[in-house]
């Protein structure tokens, strides 16, 4: 194979598996402890590092530790909670209200990242036929802080019921910015070994296998890579990492 | 501080944050080496150990190696291509013409990651306000799988200039199924070390510090956060980590 050397170091892969495996969204074991700036610096970079879409960098982040900032969130919370519940019955509804959904006032720290719709002119290179790029790009942001805050044994915990408008109202955003992720972050008692709500019985960790096609949708894998899929629920493992080690030559 | 015994050690967080400041949106590079199929899986169940709003887990991966069906996305590409080039003029048509904005014939995989809107039915918990954070969740799982090809030496590029009904018909894609991102996925050459838009002049890094707001948008950060921001744009860099353990006791 060429290229070998773009390859990380077992160890270096190792730290992200386990930060992609182990990552989880927070909402019971937040600590009260403060989290150094530096730390949170690194988590900053670490989503600035994102890729966007026409290296757009659409992204803002509002560092929230204002009690009355997230009291008011608390309530937009709060009411978007009431309705929700109402949308499930029996033992459903039983258990979607024992659910804790958000650590917004137990975290230090809320950060809001937010999409400028407007950033990069009226034609971002890449932009358009998707013009959803940019939110996306936003996620993808999201997604390396959440990974950096793991491995820094910081929770995160994304409080995805809130009125948008209100929320954007509360934090003063101008027109054109969109609140795209409202985070809990802070140190925790423990990271849970499973998703929360698989551990809850709310709903199950999906095969793989079901979920990926041939070419076009519904059609089969070749049959080296569906025996692959089939036999590779363990990868993340570290273990199999190590095991790899001992087969190279 | 409390817990410390979740933070990651330091070789672990080198790798994650190499990873995250190391990938690159590829474009140019593809070699045309296979994937082994036990390689791709562990890229496929990266992606599938993202969060998703509810535990809603609305991907599906489409593995593409069909050349006729990678040429009938390259045609839908080129078409919009010719269009988005006509919103330029000047140097920066000149520019823009001269940009690889895709590898998908290059590139011997081609990925689409799909979400499909009605997966866990009408009521997916915490879904209830933002319909979107379906397509937020298949896009972090995106960045994920995007982290971890960084880890093995594979290169990724999110082509976004597509027809996205023209790509969905394509693909014969349910009409629940939506095509979040259209990958293109292999070995590389090299990774560049920096962001391809920005080596060719089309657009620098934003200043972290441009972007953060304290509370609400527009305020000023508290004096200790402020001045890590300031002083934080290389804290990603391997040496940093390194400096920081020799720092400490």
């Amino acid at each position: 194979m060429s290229a070998p050397d773009n390859r990380f170091s077992d160890s270096e892969r190792r730290g992200l598996y386990r930060a992609i495996r182990e990552r989880r969204d927070v909402r019971s074991q937040f600590l009260p402890d403060p989290i150094p700036p530096e730390i949170l610096v690194r988590l900053l970079q670490a989503a600035h590092h994102a890729p966007s879409v026409g290296f757009m960098q659409p992204w803002d982040f509002l560092v929230i530790d204002s009690l009355k900032v997230r009291q008011a969130v608390r309530d937009i919370f709060e009411q978007e909670n009431q309705k929700a519940a109402e949308n499930y019955s029996g033992e459903q509804a039983v258990l979607y209200r024992h659910l804790k959904l958000e650590g917004i006032m137990e975290s230090p720290i809320n950060l809001c990242v937010t999409c400028d719709r407007s950033r990069g002119g009226p034609h971002v290179l890449g932009r358009n036929t998707i013009l959803e790029t940019d939110i996306f790009s936003v996620c993808l942001a999201v997604q390396n802080l959440w990974l950096a805050a793991r491995a820094e044994g910081i929770g995160v915990g994304w409080v995805s019921i809130l009125h948008q408008g209100q929320l954007a109202a509360t934090l003063k955003l101008p027109a054109e910015v969109h609140p795209v992720a409202y985070l809990c972050l802070g140190y925790v008692s423990a990271f849970l070994s499973r998703p929360e709500l698989e551990v809850k019985g709310w709903r199950s960790r999906l095969p793989l296998h079901d979920l990926v096609h041939g070419n076009v949708w519904g059609q089969p894998l070749e049959n080296a890579l569906l025996d692959a899929v089939l036999g590779g629920q363990e990868v993340l493992k570290t273990g199999c990492l190590e095991q790899e080690k001992e087969e190279e030559p």
